[in-house]
Parts: structure tokens; sequence; C-alpha cells
């Protein structure tokens, strides 16, 4: 069965965009742990980041790199952090999360809640 | 002045060295959240992760999925997380940490002791 992540490319379930190209995509997270917070996916449906091939990753990570810069031009913080952890969703995927501080990148605390003008705002801001 | 992992790099710091080439260092983080925390680190200094060329971004990932592959090899863990967030020490610097839940990445918890013997005794398991 396709991944949720792969849904959300396909457009079966909707998500607030911020890039695309071939072979990435990039959307705001639905439970955000700042303003900002946004998930990139390689479109090739992949369970854990160190499976992709060596192309695939470095890629990914360029691509990655491209919407942090932008996230940190839009956003006020210190630094947009990264974070991969690979226990939920089986489709690989880099959390690029606007950061002051550690705490901010705290997956325990309450998720902000936002709404869809919220949402649309950001990833209009922050799309490339 | 040298960072701190400079001042390792040279030698001037002992470590638990993990890996080495020509362009990257890794070695264990000394206040590691898991067994097997991991620092990785390009030689050439540099603040942020994203100001790295791409050249040098990329590289660095690929020397990362090298560790972290040997990482999940060694230690038991359901995966090995990665964690970049940029707030202390300006030189580039990717965690590598093997993770059973998403508590495991918490910055803020109590960091574990572990004597130079077990220091020793993980960096030796695996090195490359």
């Amino acid at each position: 069965m396709a991944s949720i992540f792969t849904r959300i490319i396909q457009g079966e379930i909707p998500c607030y965009k911020v890039a695309e190209d071939d072979r990435y995509f990039a959307f705001l997270d639905i439970n955000p742990l700042t303003e900002g917070h946004t998930l990139v996916v390689p479109k090739k449906e992949t369970d854990y980041l160190f499976d992709l091939d060596d192309d695939t990753l470095a890629g990914m990570v360029l691509f990655a790199k491209r919407i942090a810069k932008r996230i940190g031009e839009k956003i006020a913080c210190k630094r947009v952090a990264v974070v991969v952890l690979g226990l939920e969703v089986p489709h690989a995927h880099i959390h690029l999360i606007p950061i002051n501080n550690e705490k901010d990148v705290d997956f325990h605390r309450e998720k902000l809640k936002l709404s869809p003008e919220e949402f649309k705002r950001i990833s209009t801001m922050i799309a490339l």
C-alpha cells in the first residue's frame, strides 16, 4: 500500500506544498513543532533515509538545503534544525524545523495548532 | 580561534575516533544520549551545515551514511537518527544517535555517563 507521503505527493491527500521537483517533494508538517516545520521526502518510496542510494540521498540533502535556506530567510529563528527519526511513517523524511533553542525539537511537546489560513500563509511564504 | 572540533581533529584534544578520511571526521559524543552516539564533522571549519558548498555537504552525508550503517549493525536499536541543531559549537556537525524511541533524541534529558573503557569499547566496535 502506498505510504501516506506517497498519497500526499500524488494529490490523494491534501497538503501545504513548499517545493517539488522530479525527485523530491516538500510540504508543511501538519503537526508542527514550530511555524515553518517542513518535511522533505523522496518521491521514490523508501523506508529509511540511509537505504536511499548515494545519488538520491545526496540530491535529497541538496534539495533540503535550498528549502532550509528559504525557511531561514522567511521565519525568525536561530537555525533551521534537521531531524530524521524514521520510527513512524515508513517513507524516508527529513524534518526541517526553525528553532530558537533545543526545546523546539522536543518531539514530545505539544504540537502547534494552526488554522488552514495560517498553514497557507506559511507555505506561500516559504514556497520555492 | 580553532573550534573544539578542529582541535579534536588535529589531536590537541583526545577523542574516541570512529572514522576519518581526507574531508571528514567522526568520533563519539562525550555526552551521549545513547551508546554509540557519534558526531560527524567536516574537517574544513564551517559554522552551519547548510553553509557547506554542495559537494562538501553531499560528501558529508554519504560519509555519515556509512557510519550510520555500521552503528546500526553493531548497536541494538530500531534506527540511527540524524540530528543537526547547530546552536552550540560553531562547527557543523551531524549527530548520529541509535534510538529505540523518540525520547532517545531528547537533548534535555540526562546524558549517559560512560567510563573511558566503555567509550573505547564502543568506538572500537563501530570504527570503520
